[in-house]
């Protein structure tokens, strides 16, 4: 996503004017960041250099805790984690996989950061590795009841282990999250625990609405209980990931509560750019065919917004999305066009924008000084404009 | 279980030689409750009128922190956990169903009690609550698992309400527990935190084993494998309850053990007991027709004892369990006295009275005084004497 794009024709939200300015991170003039605005820009240019660095210094940091954590797993529970983390083949011999991008620990450890330096920073790894627990804990539940067979290209735990041993393996997670910041000593443990927690509650409304919602008819859903929705599901814990940084760096509870409202806010942003790559892609970066969202009949953000457009667009997408999808019948290449006339892709990309535009808001409330705001802002821009 | 059994043929424990004498809640002559052996008596008599009266307590002071906590569930989620909790209808209207005899809150407050008096007592509500919490966790995700329809009298969670919602609503009581737990600002919060969610880990490894024993042949599984998996699975959350209620009393860590140790030799107990009332139990008091373990050949802890037994009788029970149950085909009752004849029951009753043995020696360990012990032995025997 690097251009400003109009409001969505029929999208009910106000549209935001993107500006080119200068990034949060490079403005020092004044002391102050500009906020309301999102520009393509970034603090380390369009490469994102800063933000792939702090994900690979996460990763370094939270793995040797991850590996910790795991290693205390009974047999087969540890088996099916490690596997799931992509540390070991099915047969547990060892792998080289990837655990991830380490998004959610570099969004703790940056956080913490920038409101305590680095040695809250170095305190705050145990949380770091809590998150990415919860995380895998949510993704490996998630691929039982979604029925996704694929996850980091690889098949996913229940379609090589069964359900139950995926499902297990789960509720192991979680608990290893809770235990391992209960253990820590920081001052901040108990609270940590606590907002981890609710967050949880947080994510399994989130992932419950999702169902019920695939359950209904593409008529019978609002574009506020979608956004809803994907609040819970995605902005919760990218929200409670800055917002345990903030504890652990020992801030007041306002600016706890301006980070989780950071990453909640760029969390929503990072859904809808997904949501637009999921529709207009490429196939070869998505690592999934073109249209496959359509073909399923995926309710995504851009879609319910055509839906709700009231444009003739969106009755002929209502009429498609009411059966199911033929392949040979039906071109997905003109249901997706379908969805871009009707306002979804404008749509998607202008609440983006204004997502990430309350992102920098609360940033800067909370982290008045650029240099020390520039990590999160970083992370914030890199994950709105991944490409896979 | 009223009688002293002698060693079953073939089982390979010691037996026990059950005498009658007075129980240690009693027994008040020398100051010392007598350890080792389990005899028929209680505290309070055959009847369990004290242990009733504890469980009672218990479900009086655990409801209230049970239902605030639920109240906090986001809608859809919130309404699983209360219809699993039979204090509502799949309607979402009031309920008079009950939450279960609350045995594992009633540990936790009657450990509590032993160890520190009424205000130990009193500070353990929300512990004993997320015990409590823990436990629906488990029986929510192991009823999807199992496929069990039936739990309490009442339809299972998941064949109302569907997988997702059930696994949905079991996370988030796990979250609920732990964060009631880590919200508490008694000084062993943060340490009964970690013991909950190591315990956790054990349950989940516990119902691993499980699933994965159903799977396997009836010959490839052995009595100590079997064991083990049931003291993870019953043990483990008994020991915990006993574990946090002596932690929330401020005892010492030896205490704490030797209380985790009681729970979990009372907890083996008591699966022993509930796998013979399963085979022989009165169908009109367990609630489902004769033999019906059986007939899914479940390899419960008297059956696997009577295959490992070397008798001719484990041959031909062997024979039996390789294929299915067939209607008219077999008679579940000589299955039944097969498993009696191969010494499956009596090395069952025996290794329950062992078990006992042990936890009263735990017991009396951690408590020595017998009145501040009468409370866990009344409860010790009373889950172990259930019918139902």
């Amino acid at each position: 996503m690097t251009e400003a794009h109009d409001r969505a024709a029929g999208a009910r939200r106000p549209a935001v004017t993107l500006e080119r300015h200068s990034p949060i991170g490079t403005q020092r003039d004044n002391g102050r960041p500009v906020t309301g605005g999102w520009g393509p820009g970034g603090t380390d240019g369009a490469d994102g250099h800063e933000a792939v660095e702090l994900l690979r210094q996460a990763r370094v940091a939270v793995d040797p805790e991850l590996r910790s954590a795991l290693g205390t797993l009974p047999g087969p529970l540890g088996r099916v984690a490690l596997y799931h983390f992509g540390w070991q083949q099915a047969d547990g011999t060892p792998a080289a996989g990837s655990a991830g991008k380490a998004i959610r620990p570099a969004l703790v450890l940056t956080s913490a950061a920038a409101l305590g330096g680095p040695e809250a920073r170095a305190a705050a790894v145990k949380a770091a590795a809590a998150v990415e627990l919860i995380h895998n804990f949510t993704l490996l539940h998630d691929d039982v009841m979604d029925r996704d067979a694929t996850r980091r290209h690889r098949p996913t735990a229940w379609t090589v282990f069964g359900d139950s041993d995926a499902i297990l393996a789960g509720d192991a997670l979680q608990a290893l999250a809770l235990r391992l910041l209960a253990e820590d000593p920081h001052p901040a443990s108990a609270a940590a625990v606590a907002r981890l927690a609710d967050c949880v509650v947080e994510l399994c409304a989130g992932q419950q609405t999702d169902t019920a919602m695939e359950r209904r008819g593409p008529t019978g859903i609002t574009l506020d209980e979608t956004l809803a929705m994907a609040e819970a599901k995605t902005g919760a814990l990218l929200g409670c990931a800055t917002a345990l940084g903030a504890l652990y760096a020992g801030a007041p509870e306002e600016d706890v509560r301006a980070l989780d409202a950071f990453g909640r806010a760029a969390g929503l942003a990072f859904q809808l750019i997904d949501d637009v790559i999921g529709l207009w892609g490429d196939p070869r970066r998505t690592g999934k065919p073109a249209g496959a969202d359509l073909a399923v009949r995926k309710k995504s953000l851009p879609v319910v917004a055509a839906l709700a457009s009231g444009t003739p667009f969106a009755a002929e997408l209502a009429a498609l999305y009411a059966r199911p999808y033929e392949e040979g019948v039906e071109d997905l290449a003109a249901t997706a066009l379908l969805v871009e006339r009707a306002g979804g892709r404008d749509w998607a990309q202008a609440e983006a924008a204004d997502r990430m535009g309350r992102a920098m808001q609360e940033l800067a409330r909370a982290v008045p000084d650029p240099e020390a705001a520039g990590g999160l802002l970083a992370l914030a821009e890199f994950v709105t404009r991944r490409s896979t």
